[in-house]
Formats: C-alpha cells, sequence, structure tokens
C-alpha cells in the first residue's frame, strides 16, 4: 500500500533524494566506493559541498558576506552556540514553544534575557500579536523560532524591530522567501525540509562575528567553520550529500516561490477541510498564526473519545506519523515541501470517509 | 577495477554495512519508507538504537554503571565536552600529535593542564616511554589519544596509572579488548571502525558525571543525554543503523578478539613488506609504538623523487587514499577492520612490482 508520510521530522525528502542517495550509497561520484566510505577530503566530495552551498545561496538570495556551514551536532547544539558567538550584553526572544523555550534556556548562561512575548501559559496556541514593537535597539540581538513544529504555529514574515534577527528555521525554511540581511544568524537543523537527520545549516553574517569577550571552545566557534569551509573536522558526509540532491531538485522545480505556493495549497486544502469539518477543530487559535508546515488539529469534544479510532482508521489507509504531540494531542499532518498534495488529499477523503461513519 | 579503499576516514566498511544501508534507503523494516524518512521516535527506529547500544556492551564488555551515547558532532566536539564534565581542578595528558594536540587546547579553557609526555619536537614520530609513570593521583583523569591516524603510532594497552582514564579512540576502537572500567570516558568519531561519518559514540561512567561546578550547556552536558537515552534531540538516524550493521557484522565474525587477530595479521604483513624493502621505510622510529590501524611511509632519501610515480603506479591499480597527510608526506595505508587481507596483499604486490621497475 501506497504509504503517505506525515512525520514531523525526520520526514518526508524527495523521490529525487532517495533514489540518488541510494545510488551514492552504492556507487558514489563512480568511484566505485560508497558515500559511505570516502575521504571527505576526496575532490569528488569538496565538490558535493561546493554545489550545495552555492545553492543554498542561490535559492535564499543569500548576500554577500554571509557564509553557509554544513555542522554536525544538531539544531539544539545551535542554542548554545548562538549565544556563546553573538550574546554579549542583551538578547531578547518570542516565546512560542518548546524549541523557543529551550533556546532561551540557554542563552541564559551566556547574558541577559528579555522576553517579549509569551503565548506558554495559553499552551503555545498562538503567535502573540505586537511582539515586534516591544523589541527595543539595545539588544544584540533578537532571536525567534519561525515554525514550531510542536504546537502549529508559525511566523511567516520577518520581524521588523530595531536590531539585528537571529532565526531558527530548522522546520520552515525554503518555504518563503527570506530577507537574509537582516539576520546575523539563521539555521536550521536539516530534517525537516533539506535532507535526513544529521546536519545543520547555519547561515552567519561574517562581519557579526568575534565581537565577544569570552573564550570560545574551538568547535562552538563559528569562526572555525568559516575559515575552514565546514571542513575543521569530517562533516556529515551522507546527509550533505542527500541535502545537495534536494536543493537541485527544488531549483528544478521553479525555486522558493514555487515551492511556497505549492506549500500555501496544501496547507489551505487541509485548513479547509477542518475549518468545514463538524468533528475535527484546529488547536491553533488564530489563523494568521497557523503553520503550514505542521497542521495540529484534534476531534471537537463530542468526538474526543474516537481519536484512536481516526489514527487506526487513517493508519489502515496508509498515513503515517499522524498522531499528534504527546503535548497537544490529538492529530498533527506535517506537510513538508517533499510531500504531495495526493497526500493531503488522501488525508482529507479519509477524514471525510470517517465523518461518514460516526 | 576492484578498488582497494586505504583512505584514514571516512574510510571502508563492510560490504554488509554498504548493502544493508542501501536498502534501508529504499525500504526500512519493511515500513515502505526510506530510512532518511522516518521518526527517530517510530518503534522501528528506537529497536534499531536499542540494539546497536546493546551489541557495543556486549563486544567491549562494558560494565554496569556506564552508558552507551550516539551523538552528533564529531569526536572533536568531545574535545570540550570532556572537560566542561569531567575536569574539576587538573588532567593530564600525553601529547602524540594533531588530536591530542586539540584536546589539549580545549582543556586549557577549563583548568589546570599537565602534559606528561610529547613527541611534538620530533615530528611526533613515536610514542614517548615511560609516560604512565609520570601520571600522579591528583587527576580527575589522564587523557590519551590510542591512535594517531595522522602520524602512524598507537597505544594498545590501556596505561596503568594511579587515576581515572579518558581516551579518544576514534581510530581504533573495536580493534583490541580494552578495560573499560579503568575509564571515565571513552569516545569514538564513528567514520573509521563502524560506520558513515555523523556519529560519536560515547562510553561513560555514569557515577563520573555531575561533579563539577561549572553550568553546562544543556546539549554538552552528557547526563542530557543518558537521561534521554541519546533522544534528547534527533540523532543522527542513518550513520546509527549502519553502525547497527558493522555491530552486527563484528559479532558474527568472532567479535574483538578475532577483529584483533585479523588486524595484527594486515598489519605485520604491509610492516614486513616495508622493514625488508630498498626503497620504502616506516616513518614510526620505535616498533612497539607502530599503529596497525594507520601505516605511514615513506621513500628512503635516494628513491624519494619516486613517490609520486608510486602514487601514480599504486592507483592505477586500483589503490584508493594512500596519499600521506600533508604533515608527513609519503604515504598512509589505513588497514581499518572492514578492510581485507587482500587489499594489503595488493598494495605489497604493487610495492614489490614497483621496486622491480626502478
Amino acid at each position: 500500500m501506497k504509504k503517505h508520510n506525515f512525520y514531523a521530522g525526520p520526514s518526508i525528502l524527495s523521490q529525487y533524494t532517495i533514489k540518488n542517495t541510494a545510488d551514492a550509497v552504492l556507487n558514489f561520484a563512480d568511484m566505485g566506493l560508497s558515500i559511505l566510505e570516502i575521504s571527505h577530503r576526496s575532490k569528488q566530495f569538496q565538490a558535493v559541498i561546493d554545489e550545495a552551498t552555492a545553492l543554498v545561496k542561490e535559492l535564499l538570495e543569500v548576500p554577500a558576506g554571509y557564509s553557509v556551514l554544513w555542522l554536525g551536532g544538531g539544531a539544539s547544539m545551535q542554542f548554545c552556540m548562538i549565544p556563546y558567538n553573538f550574546l554579549r550584553t542583551k538578547a531578547s526572544f518570542i516565546d512560542t514553544g518548546t524549541w523557543a523555550h529551550n533556546a532561551i534556556k540557554e542563552a541564559k548562561l551566556f547574558g541577559e534575557v528579555d522576553v517579549v512575548a509569551s503565548s506558554e501559559a495559553e499552551h503555545y496556541t498562538f503567535i502573540p500579536k505586537g511582539f515586534a514593537e516591544k523589541v527595543t535597539a539595545d539588544n544584540d540581538y533578537f532571536y525567534y523560532t519561525s515554525n514550531n513544529t510542536i504546537y502549529g504555529t508559525e511566523i511567516r514574515k520577518d520581524p521588523d524591530v530595531p536590531c539585528r534577527l537571529i532565526s531558527d528555521m530548522s522546520s520552515d525554511i525554503f518555504s518563503r522567501p527570506v530577507d537574509v540581511a537582516k539576520y546575523d544568524a539563521i539555521f536550521a537543523g536539516a530534517q525537516k525540509n533539506l535532507a535526513p537527520a544529521g546536519v545543520t545549516i547555519v547561515i552567519v553574517r561574517d562581519d557579526a562575528l568575534g565581537h565577544v569577550d569570552r573564550p570560545i571552545p574551538t568547535m562552538l566557534d563559528y569562526r572555525t567553520h568559516v575559515k575552514k569551509g565546514s571542513m575543521f573536522n569530517t562533516p556529515p558526509v551522507l546527509p550533505i550529500y542527500s541535502a545537495l540532491q534536494t536543493l537541485k531538485y527544488y531549483k528544478e522545480l521553479g525555486g522558493i516561490k514555487e515551492l511556497e505556493r505549492r506549500d500555501l495549497e496544501k496547507a489551505a486544502l487541509l485548513y479547509d477541510a477542518i475549518d468545514s469539518s463538524r468533528m475535527f477543530v484546529g488547536t491553533v487559535t488564530d489563523p494568521a498564526g497557523r503553520s503550514i508546515m505542521n497542521v495540529c488539529f484534534v476531534m471537537k469534544p463530542e468526538y474526543k473519545e474516537l481519536e484512536p479510532a481516526f489514527i487506526e482508521f487513517a493508519t489502515e489507509r496508509g498515513m503515517v506519523g499522524i498522531k499528534g504531540h504527546r503535548s497537544v494531542g490529538g492529530f498533527r499532518a506535517s506537510l513538508y515541501n517533499a510531500l504531495p498534495i495526493e497526500s493531503v488529499r488522501a488525508l482529507v477523503d479519509c477524514m471525510n470517509e470517517f465523518q461518514k461513519l460516526h
């Protein structure tokens, strides 16, 4: 049976990425060797990382003066690397969920932290309005999580604040144009819209580095990786190769604008089905803050007891990974770039069929 | 043409590991999905990491009270994580090459560092004798790099010192029995004897954690990963799957003792060929400190100019990755566990043929 992959991450990758990666595991670049066992110093792999870097710059229109890094360790490692490298005295944050919360916790080890707005008390069911106006000019940076995988909320516009921006775009990078010039750093764990787990992209403004007084351990200092083109130590070779495949596929499709068009179309299809349903209801209270990547919904109180039955019903029809995160419950359908609209239609069909039966 | 993979790392993996990984990239655990796109929270992946952890414990006879962790970020990240977590006042080191040197540099950010012996002035061409006697009991730990990939030296016996041990075993783990009970931590980047680049194994003694006063960023605190079974954040899924394949293969072969027997046999074959040659000479001056993983050799002065010709000659015959590291020059043949003895024979044949011609 055809599977529809709605996992929140690691999550669906394009068939182009999967097929080319499988081929490279058997024979990479006609070397007669597997991508799993080749030196990162080989000219063949250097070509991979160079092309992947160039494509990130092209697709996101990264201005001159920025470096694109490919780091191991996961996006969570960035929660401490960001303040280690950028926090001199004070930074502001918006607390929109677990990942923002974790980033705030780490930043407090390094300097003053101002949380300008939070929806924690309301279980992160919305993006607080007017947060940008509360950010003051005396901040080293304003930090936000652009998409909240767990709660299904998203900030899809570069905030207009009187200081530099830093953002964790792990779960919605490559789904909208970004004005990179407003940022000192953008990072994204690859395992949503790019590659298998194991690599994190970091885009840093070179001139923003080197302004803190504290000593920084070598591996946590972005300058180390800028200077060595992400080759100070052995980078995660296979995830970078897979990322290149995805980036080539994105370019071929038409780039960010076409990806955004598709993502908006998919999200509209599912949100419309939820909003017009007698049985299901979205968990995000303000439609303006709804994520187009992770759609969170539950059964209305009068149908609540049917939730396990719907999971089973949908699973039998090939839906994978639609169980909601334990902190929200219900259902979560992640509609990352690689998910075809046919999978969204299949899920909507499931919902309609199930409603007819109950 | 059959390729003989002598890369220093990332490096040769068993055909069993490569084939099973390629299969899982197309269809993992009969899920109808790729290992690249499945949730690390799926029960199928939980089974992978559990089995891999159990096999590390079984193969290395890890005693009770230790945790096995699977971390992203590369072994170089451990150079700061080790002192962050273990260095209270003072640690001792032996400086045997680049990796030891880098670890010493990071430790100095956290406490007093005593380098009991170094062969740096002699270009790390030997392991300093009697180093263990210079280690005093007032150390939090004695740190050593068990194998020096770049210089081809190795410490193949757990040092007998009056304090706890910590070791970077990145390039010779699973090539000898280790008395884990003497260690507070052992770590190893996977990309030599285990898996593709992107995961680092750390074996830590649970009771040795939590004794430093400094605040530790969450991701750099081993307790975070112990508590969450390496699932605090998304672990590098594919490299862990490949590691499991290698570990199963090791167990099937007969475990560490059989691996060591094979490794010693391969190394003896190549060192004998070098030592009995009129043209080649090993770079490590004391045979007792020679690595059985990385064999470094050069042409004798009277043949020195033939080095590029030999690289070309060997490359034409399928040898890959035998160019020496730029800090040593000449040649380096890495004989990791997955390298069959036939490849060593092929290299020795090459050397003999070349000598006949010149």
